[in-house]
Formats: structure tokens, C-alpha cells, sequence
């Protein structure tokens, strides 16, 4: 029996992203397609937002010497002398003990010191408007690029469009945007006892797990995954099915056939092929140790356990990883939650844990699923996982930890 | 100027459940296609999973009486009458002093009490193997329909199929699932200075930043949204632009054009409907009261107000909720958040404020958002938002809230 020389997630994660340094090639997309999308490069303003002085209320352009001293008991007179419209350039300038009417969104004159809302002024006449209230010096006036300033960064390369955002871009006058491509990811399972969707259950062979978490992993980072037809323990399938993925994708995912105990040809089948590499057999982390990292023809080609929630885990605390930093991201999100358990586990390995998280007393508190490793149920319908450090022996009861909200 | 009669969030919500009590219609997708989608009936597995009593580990399947007194220093020499195949039915029984090899996710024998590990095994010749540990009552097995049941519900109606789910469901021998069809939403932008994606920036006017939003908002619950040439504030085009919404969706968001001050031409254009009721009129809720709700053809038009910000919480405070209703989902998510500012706010309406969260002393905290209301950038880049209940002054630092984040 091989010894596994295993490695610590740091290292994989180095010699990944050393190894296969990528540049992601970019494309231009429309506006609403840049939705959930991350972008590949900074992303500037084209204008000013806005790109007139305008008005935040409805009431009258005024300037400021005539109504600082104005309230109901000593209301002032001025004389309107223009109204602006929605969307209309007002060129009219504002003299001593004039206004202007100016509805909200509307461009105020150039020399507007404020908007005196119209709940506090009373309209005698066509021409003359009673101001029953002072304002501050420009006080509801949004200056130009009050919101967003010309060439002003507003997003950063790697980040997600967000819902939010493309009305932030619509705004800017930003009409397509340059966004990362999907690499295109092949996933092949192999295992005599793998049966495709499409079969039905017999014998004691079991349905695609796998893949299709794999799948699900890989689309929603804004990958595009393609589930090849499942390899028996065949070396030459196994073979024939890598040859076929190294033409249509930019990486393989190849799940099962990495634990010692089984029939292991995904590490024969890898090295069969002549410009092939293995960098990592076996890494240091639980659940997940029989994984292996390799190199055909330059793309990275990763042999996972069999295990679905070790298969899954490898992909959150490796994979995703090394995909974030294709993207430019190195920001890390989590929740902070109190754990509630006592966990023991040994050193010298970095642990994943699925937990749900909960309230007690006003406050988030989490707690790890504990199912066989085989089991996939739990691990569907849990809130999260911890990550757990290398060089811990554990969590106490009461510790907070940072959990990774699926 | 006329006055709202403002109806309370509950009042609203109570309405828009009651009056457009629709059953959304489902339709069959493949397990794949799945992903991200509602589900519109519970879902019940069709197997057993596992389907027959598997082995969690490499080793050999053995009777526990033979083996429960076995140690280190005590071994117990079993033989090896077969070997179980991955996938393959496994007919052998075992025999006093007997024992099956059985690789990790192989059957066992139908009497099997137990596997122990390979490296608890030495094995001395092809028939003979030294057993050096005992076992706990079935251990390291899993038993028929451990993980899932036969008939089991798995998820329930109105359940979101996330990306490990897809993984239960293939298991489960699922191929096929019923989700709720997008509902078809028309988004109608409204204002004489609202320019379409299209259009150059010029005078006075702006880019249509509500329609972006909107799409967004819909787009991530599984709507369909359309959005149209935006119509001036001209009650021809505005009615138009319904009618041939109502021939096209499902529901038709109006924006703009819903504030006092403004041409209200929605208010008109509604009622110029046959079929047409207008239902509520302004909603004590902040930002956002100027909203209308209607109905044409018993079909839900909402007026929402220009600013985007408060166009954006409407769609967050009440139509979102209205969807989830339809959707048969009652969960509420949010994280807990220690509010880290004195706010106060009058009472009587109901109040959204966007919040970022940070990290502080080990717990999470959140502070306010301050950004006038027709700006939108501080909107787009904070990480959630809080609702302060209609009776409250406001909320203290120090308080625990609810953050529902983004």
C-alpha cells in the first residue's frame, strides 16, 4: 500500500496557483447580462452623477441671503420668475428676492443656494411665492458627482455584479461591460459502481452524487461545467474520456478513484500521458486527503475523493480558492457565530465542519452536522461550514468561530 | 395637492395576497436545470439511499462475536472466503470464523455485523487473514435507507434547489423536478427626463437606473423581467406602454411618477382602465411612500416611487415579500448584528435603513448608510438592510438587530 506524502492546503494552493497561472481571457456583455457576473477589469464612470445641480425636493430655488431669516411668523415674499422642467436645462439665473420653481430631480439655476420645500412656502399668485421657512446654504441641492464622480473607480477587477449595481452602472452611462469568460470544466466520474442519471438503480450500484454537487459547485462561481458520461475503473475509459476533456475544456475534475483501498487507475491514467505531471497526492485536510492535483498539457487536472462531502469540501477549501484567485479576489466572507460543541481533532491537518447555524439569546450560535461520511442529507441542508486551522486541537464550547454560509 | 391616505406594510401585504391570490404553474425541468429554482410540489425520493447495507471502509466484513475480544496482543485468525466487488451484489453469507473483503461503498453480506479496517488486517496468505482489533455492533456500515428513505420528503414545496441538493436529488434517483415557472414582470420607467440605456446623456436628464435594479431584484427571485422603452410623462404613451404590458406579463411595475409633486400621470393612466382598481395609495413606509397599488384586468400594477433607493426597498419590503407568498415560503433569513448608532425615527410608518457590516471584538455590528435619497452608490455597495418596526423611535447602540443581508 502506497503511503500518501500529503500536503498542506497552503502548499496545494501555492503550487496551483504557481503552476496554473492563468490570465481568464475577458468578453463584453450588455449591461443586464453583466448580472452575477465578476468583471475583468476596473470599472470607471464615463460622467459625472449627476451631471447637473439638482434638486432633491420639490419647492423654489432661492438664494440664500433672502430666506435665512424666513419662518412662519416672518415669512418673506419673492418673486417667481421661472419654473425648470424634468430633464430641461435652466439657463435663468436667480437675482435678490426672486425664486424658481423646481421639482424634485429638476436642474436648480446655476446660482440656486437651496431649495426651500414646498411644504413651506405659499403660493399668493402666479408671481409671488410667501417663503415660510430658512434653509442651510445649499441645503437640498446634489451637487455635480455628488454620487459618483467622472473616472471615479467605481468597481474593482474580480468584483460581482450585484443587483444593485447595474443600476449604478446604468446610471454612469455604462452600456456593456467587460466580465471574466466561464472556463469551461469537464467533470468525469469514475467507479464500476456509478450509475448516470439516465440508469436505473440495480445491483449495488449507485446514482451520480458527485457530478452533479460538483456541478452545482462549479455554475454558481460562474463556471461552465460539462458532465461527461461516468468511467468504470477502466483504464482506457478512464484515458479515452481525459483525451476528450483536454480538447473541450480549461480544466478537469475527475471524482472517485483516489482513495488507496480502491482500484486506483485515475493516477495511472494521469500518468499515461506523456506532458504529465503529478504535483499533490494527498493534502492535508479532513474530509478530503485522497485528492490529486496534476498537470496534462498545462491544465490542471484534479483527482477528487469519492466521498461526496469530502469531494465538496475539496472544492470549497482548494478549488474555489485557486478559481478566487484567477478572478483577483482575496476577500473573504463569513458570518461570526458561537460555537456550541466541544470538537476535538487531531493536529497537523486543517478540518472542514458542516454546521447550522441558530439563535440563542439574541445572539447567532452554530452548530457542526455530525453524518457518516457516505451520507449526503445533513450535508445538503446545513446553513455553513467551519474551517478549522491546522495546528488546533480543537473548539471549545463558546468559541466564536467564522462560518462560511453556503 | 391631494393628501395619502397611507395603508400600513402588513395592510398592503394583506391586500396584494388576498386580491392576487394566483397559483403560479410549474413545469418539469431536468435535475440539472434545476438548480437555483423553487421548487412547486414536495419532493419525495424513490429509493432507499443507500439502497442496500454497504461498508463505509476498506476491510472485511465479519460476525462480531468473532471478533469483539480481538486486539493487538490478542488477534483472531479469520478466512477469507470472498471478496465483495464495487457495485456488484454480494450473495455470500458469512460463517463462524469467516470474512468477506469489502472495499469502501461495496455491499456487504446480508449477515454481516461489522467491517474492520484494513489496517487493523494483516493479511497472512490468500485464505487467511489476522484480524487485530475489535469492532463495535455493525460498525462501519450503513444501513438500508440511512442516509434517505424510500418515500422520504426531501424538500418541500417552495424550497430553493441549491447546489448540494442537486447532488440528494441525483442520489434519490430523481431525473425530473417541478419548479415554479418565472412569472413574467413588466418594468415601465416613467419621467420626461429619463433616458433608455440606448440614449446619450444630454440636458438635464439621467440614465434610467430604476429599471436596472428592478431587473436585477426580479432576476435573482426567478422572475422574468421585461423592461420596456421608458414613456415620458405623457399619458398616452403610459397607457399604451400598459396596454401592451397586460398583453405580455404578469404583473407590470410602473416607476416614477408616483410622488406629489411630479406629473402624476401613473395615478391617471391606471384609472383610465375599465378593470381597473386602484388599491392602495401611498404605504406608511420610509423611503418608499408614494407607492401605489392596483389592479387592471385582475392583474397587479405596482406605481413605485422615482428615487431608486426607495424604488429598491418597496421591491425588498413588500413586492418580494408578495412573490415569497406565492412561492409558499414563510422562512425569513437574516443575520444578527449588534447596531453600533442612535437612530431615531418618528413612529407610525415602517423604516429600511442600508447598513455595512463590520467585525468588533469578536461579534458582528452594523452602522447605517448615510447617503441622500437620490443617490445610489453608498446603496449598491453596503451589505444589507434593517426594517425598524412601524411602532419603534428608533434603535439604540448597542441593540441586536436583524440584518437581512444582500
Amino acid at each position: 500500500m502506497k503511503l500518501f506524502d500529503v500536503t498542506t492546503v497552503d502548499n496545494v494552493l501555492e503550487i496551483m496557483k504557481n503552476k496554473f497561472k492563468k490570465d481568464i481571457m475577458s468578453e463584453k456583455v450588455s449591461l443586464i447580462d453583466s448580472l452575477n457576473r465578476y468583471i475583468s477589469d476596473d470599472i470607471k464612470s464615463n460622467i459625472n452623477v449627476p451631471h447637473f445641480r439638482k434638486s432633491l425636493v420639490d419647492g423654489y430655488s432661492v438664494l440664500f441671503n433672502d430666506v435665512f431669516l424666513a419662518s412662519e411668523s416672518n415669512p418673506v415674499c419673492l418673486n417667481k420668475i421661472d419654473e425648470s422642467y424634468m430633464g430641461k436645462i435652466c439657463n435663468t439665473l436667480l437675482e435678490e428676492e426672486t425664486c424658481v420653481y423646481t421639482p424634485t430631480g429638476a436642474m436648480v439655476p446655476k446660482n440656486s443656494q437651496g431649495v426651500v420645500m414646498i411644504e413651506y412656502c405659499e403660493v399668493l399668485n402666479e408671481k409671488e411665492i410667501l417663503i415660510q421657512n430658512s434653509i442651510a446654504f445649499n441645503e437640498n441641492i446634489v451637487e455635480v458627482g455628488e454620487d459618483i464622480k467622472e473616472n471615479e473607480v467605481l468597481y474593482e477587477k474580480g468584483h460581482l455584479i450585484n443587483e444593485r449595481d447595474i443600476g449604478v452602472l446604468a446610471g454612469s452611462n455604462i452600456k456593456e461591460i467587460d466580465v471574466y469568460e466561464k472556463l469551461t470544466v469537464g467533470i468525469i466520474s469514475t467507479g464500476d459502481e456509478i450509475l448516470d442519471i439516465s440508469e436505473d438503480i440495480k445491483e449495488a450500484k449507485i446514482k451520480d452524487i458527485n457530478a452533479y454537487i460538483l456541478y452545482g459547485q462549479l455554475k454558481n462561481i460562474n463556471l461552465n461545467p460539462i458532465i461527461y458520461p461516468s468511467a468504470k475503473d477502466n483504464l482506457n475509459d478512464i484515458i479515452n474520456l481525459i483525451k476528450k476533456a483536454l480538447n473541450e475544456c480549461d480544466i478537469i475534475l475527475i471524482s472517485g478513484g483516489s482513495s488507496v483501498g480502491k482500484k486506483d487507475e485515475t493516477l495511472k491514467a494521469i500518468e499515461s500521458f506523456e506532458n504529465s505531471e503529478v504535483l499533490v497526492e494527498g493534502i492535508a485536510i479532513k474530509p478530503g486527503k485522497p485528492t490529486i492535483i496534476a498537470n496534462i498539457c498545462n491544465k490542471l487536472v484534479m483527482g477528487l475523493p469519492g466521498h461526496p462531502l469530502s469531494c465538496a469540501f475539496v472544492i470549497e477549501a482548494i478549488f474555489k480558492q485557486y478559481i478566487k484567485s484567477l478572478y483577483n479576489i482575496d476577500k473573504e466572507e463569513y458570518t461570526l457565530c458561537e460555537f456550541t460543541y466541544n470538537y476535538h481533532k487531531a493536529k497537523g491537518r486543517e478540518e472542514y465542519l458542516g454546521v447550522n447555524i441558530g439563535k440563542k439569546d439574541n445572539k447567532l450560535v452554530c452548530v457542526p452536522i455530525f453524518s457518516k461520511s457516505s451520507t449526503i442529507k445533513q450535508f445538503a441542508k446545513c446553513d455553513g461550514y467551519i474551517k478549522i486551522d491546522r495546528d488546533l486541537e480543537g473548539i471549545k464550547n463558546g468559541d466564536i468561530v467564522k462560518v462560511y454560509t453556503f
